[in-house]
């Protein structure tokens, strides 16, 4: 069971108590961070997330201290690829009660994955139910994501809806689209995690080149109005979307093509 | 780590694969089940939920091959307490989209808890979103659950609402009140558990005894209206509510007092 590139309170092993919440209840946050250039670009947006996370799910750590452990375990990892770091809250006592238990910090290290040219999308039946106190947030409870990949059909990667017919974002992505000549990206105070990347995207590159963007609701029958769309997430960077299945393809982007080229500029790590 | 009394697939151990789907997406199901008179009474009902589950989270075992597991374990463990039983979808491949890994089976004991005379209930802020497919299953996303019992004060336990202020259930048990004469559970199409307990008290208790019972939505101003109440699960047996706080007292719950008198002659492990 023992792994070299799993880390358990900064001990090397992949061994984890079977009586802690983070398996009983998903009583934990995570934040898959890619590793280059001599670090974790966005680590401070990570950061804050984490903190986010750990304070609204009432787990007794701070972001400071995890980063702290980060650091020690990230002496002995290679300098690329990805890093898993999920923290719980801990062994505890038994029930749903939080509180008793001290956190468990894991970080688990993978190679990075290849980044693909472009992804090709369905729109997934599951929905996303709303939950104004866990949206945003990246939790333990992922079954919403493992039910809508469920459908995924070979070489696909999928949208999600809300109940309402807007869509969220994609599985593990968030997406950007551009409609009559503006950028939008959907809000996630109801369901969705707001990724690094997406922040990063909204609050730093865009700004950067002087390209406007709004949080705005999308509606999946406005997909048919789309010019350009991308997907994000903090371990591929900015990736283009091809085609969503049954509504549209997009073969040229010179928009998103241009982001990414600027993403690429200043965080290289993110090239394929 | 290792601990006589937790068992993953029929090894004595409590060390889990941090790798394991069940930590990193809560993909997995579980049940709580009491120890006694020979075995697991409701074992059943039990089987048939894990079934549910196991089908509706893709996992790829059946709930015969997890019983037979069981057995296994069940011998090596004290005849009184509580057993809990977890399946996951064990290692897999990183990602959400389920399959690639062997299912994981633990089993943990703990002793019976005691069984309160009656318990004290105040109303949780947290409400319960809607998700047609996961309502009623017991899976591993027990947020919603971790997030209501932050709330609760001591010595109490909570009632929690849907999205439109009806009570779907206490945090960790089902509710059945009287109403005009008339017992009704809330329905768990939408959110909530669906207990083994409830379950038996609604299919052979309540009918061997003549007692009618509905499954019908509780708004939660429809307590002022309610004669008698009571929580039940596979734990504790029935245990009836002596106040709702803000809301009202039952001191005396004749109606109660006899159905837990019946549950007790046919299942005498659940009394206190």
């Amino acid at each position: 069971m023992t792994s070299p590139l799993t880390f358990i309170n900064c001990e090397p092993t992949d061994s984890l108590s079977s009586h802690d919440r983070g398996l009983a209840y998903g009583h934990g946050v995570f934040e898959t961070m890619r590793l280059g250039q001599g670090g974790i670009p966005l680590r401070q947006l990570h950061l804050q997330r984490l903190a986010l996370g750990l304070d609204r799910l009432v787990i007794p750590v701070t972001a400071e201290v995890v980063n702290q452990q980060l650091d020690r375990v990230l002496r002995e990892l290679p300098g690329e690829g990805m890093v898993k770091l999920m923290v719980t809250a801990g062994g505890g006592l038994r029930g749903y009660r939080p509180g008793g238990g001290e956190p468990t910090v894991l970080v688990q290290w993978y190679p990075a994955p290849a980044i693909p040219a472009a992804v090709s999308l369905q729109l997934c039946r599951y929905r996303l139910p709303a939950n104004p106190v866990l949206a945003g947030i990246k939790h333990l409870n992922r079954l919403d994501q493992v039910l809508a990949a469920a459908e995924l059909r070979e070489g696909k990667q999928g949208l999600v809806l809300d109940q309402y017919d807007r869509i969220v974002e994609a599985i593990s992505h968030n997406l950007f689209v551009r409609i009559a000549g503006r950028w939008r990206t959907p809000p996630l105070e109801q369901c969705g995690v707001a990724g690094v990347m997406r922040c990063y995207v909204m609050e730093t590159l865009m700004p950067e080149l002087g390209i406007a963007v709004d949080e705005q609701p999308l509606p999946v029958a406005a997909l048919v109005d789309v010019e350009e769309l991308f997907l994000c997430n903090a371990v591929t960077g900015i990736v283009p979307v091809s085609d969503v299945e049954t509504v549209g393809r997009w073969p040229s982007q010179p928009g998103v093509d241009s982001l990414r080229r600027a993403l690429l500029e200043r965080l290289p790590c993110f090239a394929a």
